[in-house]
């Protein structure tokens, strides 16, 4: 086969060197890569125009409390401060908050709280009712995996909420179809996934569910670790101390340790295939560190999606597809043919990311540090798919989460106590309604990590700065989400 | 077939009534029933051997350590302490506690807990050297539980100590081939059960262990709640206000819930075997609730064994056979053939342990109460199958095992710091050593639980009045305890 064009050298990157502060900025995009032949356009203004809807949202609530605020010794009060919200907001704010307010002054803490919950159940209730990142292309999405050799993707990216829109923007993959669990540096439980891998092994077996067992393919596990190019030093992986190389590094020995447990565990080949990411956050690019055919992978070789992704503007669709092909290849000359196709996908996805970020924000997002609005914790979050929204711990206990949660929680000092506003937390265990008794323990679940989590932060809590809200959904009816619990209501529990 | 034995009337107990305070202590047997024909009397005194040998050691600390305190302002206390201990507990005390006890007095809550966990160690390393409680009928149980119906026993006692030895001494099984994790009110955590459900058909699909997915056998869940006959209001569950009928209930729901979310949950008839068991923690008499042909359990209908010991009593083999036979039908005549022969065996090996401890200690044990030596918590313990040894908490973590936990504090805080004497903790996560990291990920888990246990109980840690040694077993390589790490050592870890 003839290849018409050979991606330079400096689309496979030797180390995940880190890139001097602001070269990204520099770059000077115009509009002109919008006309990448493998950027989907369409799908683009889609998914700014929902970004920009959810997240407009959540930014409405600052500026809207400051007005309602000032209010607050006016003599009609209360009939004001609600016709603003409605306005603003779409919502009305707790009554007995506000004709509370004459007698000291708006609990502005918990009024923020409650604002951020109902905005989230909102936001929540909307996706689950309308579906609005659902593609056309989604559909294939099992048979493509399946041709690639792997019945199942489960990705681990950071807690990090600046990597929260992994699976939908920048990989462009349909997240029901993927299986994510955030955790602080990606440093994901290696007992946890050998749990789901047996469940997946069982269900192949059982209920050839997603496939055969006797199909030769694999459970592909991924870790996404990340880095800034704009500003490496700081706004990198605060987990590994905004050094790219022990991210990488960490998320790799997870990796290794996952397929090590695997073989020693289970006979008859039982084996897991890995796939190493690196994020820039500033830009959407990924890195992929190409596994040769053994399946092994080079922290020190990787193709650089965002050079790649220069190099090949203005060129035709086949002759961009080709370059990436030569781009893996030259990466890993030995890697596996499913592999390539499944890694070649990815970067022709994330291309059309690199050109949302490039049109949407210029050279880079102009929230490169922390921004998300509040903090997940529990099992589900499947329609957080927006950057910088939410910091997501996965977690069963807060005994075993300390490490992610201290990190949201630090996050937090930061973009809100120090401002004076409390920390949201939306604690959630969606569960299987059909399942008798499972929703009683997903009750459960939220209340003993609500009471673990405010022990933790105690003084936090006992000073109004750290609200929770218990949630969960049903998975197998659908439907609104469920709210249990919430610090930020007065009345009782589902009062809003 | 002719049945020469109709049990009477009274061998099935319509409810799980009280029994009044001292009945079984007034029956007043004598060496008679040791004749009984179903007892096998050589099993008997090699467990009471052994049963004896253990508690001693445990039992002889205080005396000891009393012996040594008289003395600890003797000139040549060192030594004289040092002789003392080697010859009454087998082992010397640690040096540099001795050594102190000039400058104001003996730390004897150091001494006792170092001491607690000294005898611990040796008895653990002495049981997996040389396997005493081995037995030659062992090794065709798995082949009898299959031809019952059955491919995996998994037990839940209660935590309480006093159903310690309910695998091995109770029931007569062999404890290496049942699965046994205790909680307080035998109330087991339905999703680890899953788990455990999931893997084991995991592995009967894929490596055909312990036998083939297409044999029609099915996973055997059992839960064993406990009563007293001697003193019903104040010696029976803790976990349930001593109330019987709340014991068995509760037990009987948590069955339930665990084949409903079976049931629910997988496809092509998945379900689970259940069945209910109660023991009379005075005579270890048990009393099991037949199941009805569709595997339903009636809290009112069981066989009291203990009775139909007695009205079996000089009978033959044969006959004593038929009428357990008799007693399990008449409980339930819908009971499955499979299951009939599987209680007929339980029924059978309990005739022995109603022998042991009429034959031991007259009625019913002298020590009706707890009387428990240290608690356990992790994963593990599985030479653990002595009465009132230990108070067992199968747990993850601290945060989802708070009851068990507390129910454990409570009953030594009774029993040992009512009297100065400090809560002895063992945390043990045992590890699979072919896994790479495995022994560094049970290291983690032992000090993370150790973390959260101080933490909780922090006014007693602070105090010196709870201990604890982390430890963990190559389940792979076999051989000794790994000690991580122990409070009372004053030395690094690994000192004694």
């Amino acid at each position: 086969m003839l290849r018409s064009i050979q991606p330079r050298q400096n689309t496979v990157s030797r180390a995940p060197s880190r890139r001097p502060a602001a070269t990204a900025a520099r770059r000077g995009y115009s509009a002109r890569h919008s006309s990448h032949a493998l950027v989907r356009s369409d799908d683009n203004a889609r998914l700014a125009d929902y970004e920009q809807r959810i997240k407009s949202s959540f930014d409405g609530i600052v500026p809207t409390l400051k007005r309602i605020s000032a209010k607050q010794h006016e003599s009609d009060f209360v009939a004001q401060a609600q016709r603003i919200a409605k306005t603003e907001l779409g919502f009305e704010l707790p009554m007995d908050v506000l004709n509370d307010a004459w007698v000291d002054q708006l609990d502005m803490r918990r009024l923020f709280a409650w604002a951020v919950f109902e905005t989230y159940r909102r936001y929540t209730d909307d996706f689950n009712a309308r579906d609005p990142l659902a593609n056309s292309q989604d559909a294939g999405f099992d048979a493509f995996l399946q041709s690639c050799g792997f019945h199942t993707l489960d990705v681990t990216p950071c807690a990090d909420g600046r990597l929260a829109h992994v699976v939908r923007y920048v990989l462009r993959l349909p997240q029901s179809a993927v299986r994510r669990k955030s955790h602080a540096g990606a440093t994901f439980d290696i007992e946890d996934n050998i749990q789901k891998w047996t469940k997946v092994e069982m269900l192949r077996h059982r209920e050839a569910t997603p496939n055969e067992a006797s199909e030769p393919t694999h459970y592909l596990k991924t870790v996404v670790y990340h880095f800034s190019s704009v500003d490496p030093d700081h706004q990198g992986c605060a987990a590994h101390g905004s050094d790219t190389a022990v991210a990488a590094k960490a998320g790799l020995d997870r990796l290794i340790g996952f397929r090590e447990a695997i073989e020693a565990s289970y006979c008859c080949g039982a084996s897991v295939d890995l796939l190493l990411i690196g994020l820039d956050t500033d830009t959407d690019a990924i890195k992929v560190h190409v596994p040769d055919q053994n399946g092994n992978i080079d922290l020190d070789r990787s193709v650089d999606v965002l050079a790649l992704f220069d190099e090949t503007q203005g060129l035709s669709t086949s002759d961009a597809s080709k370059a990436i092909d030569a781009a893996i290849t030259e990466c890993n000359a030995s890697v596996q043919s499913g592999m390539q196709r499944f890694i070649a996908q990815l970067i022709e996805n994330n291309f059309s990311q690199i050109a949302y970020v490039k049109s949407n924000h210029g050279g880079h997002y102009p929230d490169i540090g922390h921004a998300e609005r509040f903090i997940g914790a529990g099992v589900g979050f499947e329609e957080v798919q927006l950057r910088n929204l939410m910091y997501f711990s996965y977690l069963d206990t807060v005994e075993e989460a300390t490490k992610d949660l201290d990190v949201g929680v630090k996050i937090f000092s930061g973009l809100n106590v120090a401002h004076g506003l409390p920390i949201p937390f939306v604690i959630r265990f969606d569960y299987h309604g059909q399942v008798p008794g499972s929703k009683d323990r997903a009750q459960q679940r939220c209340s003993r990590v609500t009471d673990a989590l405010t022990q933790r932060y105690k003084d936090l809590f006992d000073r109004g700065l750290l609200h929770v809200m218990q949630v969960a959904r049903d998975l197998h009816q659908g439907g609104a989400l469920n709210v249990f619990a919430c610090t930020a209501d007065t009345q009782e529990v589902g009062a809003h």
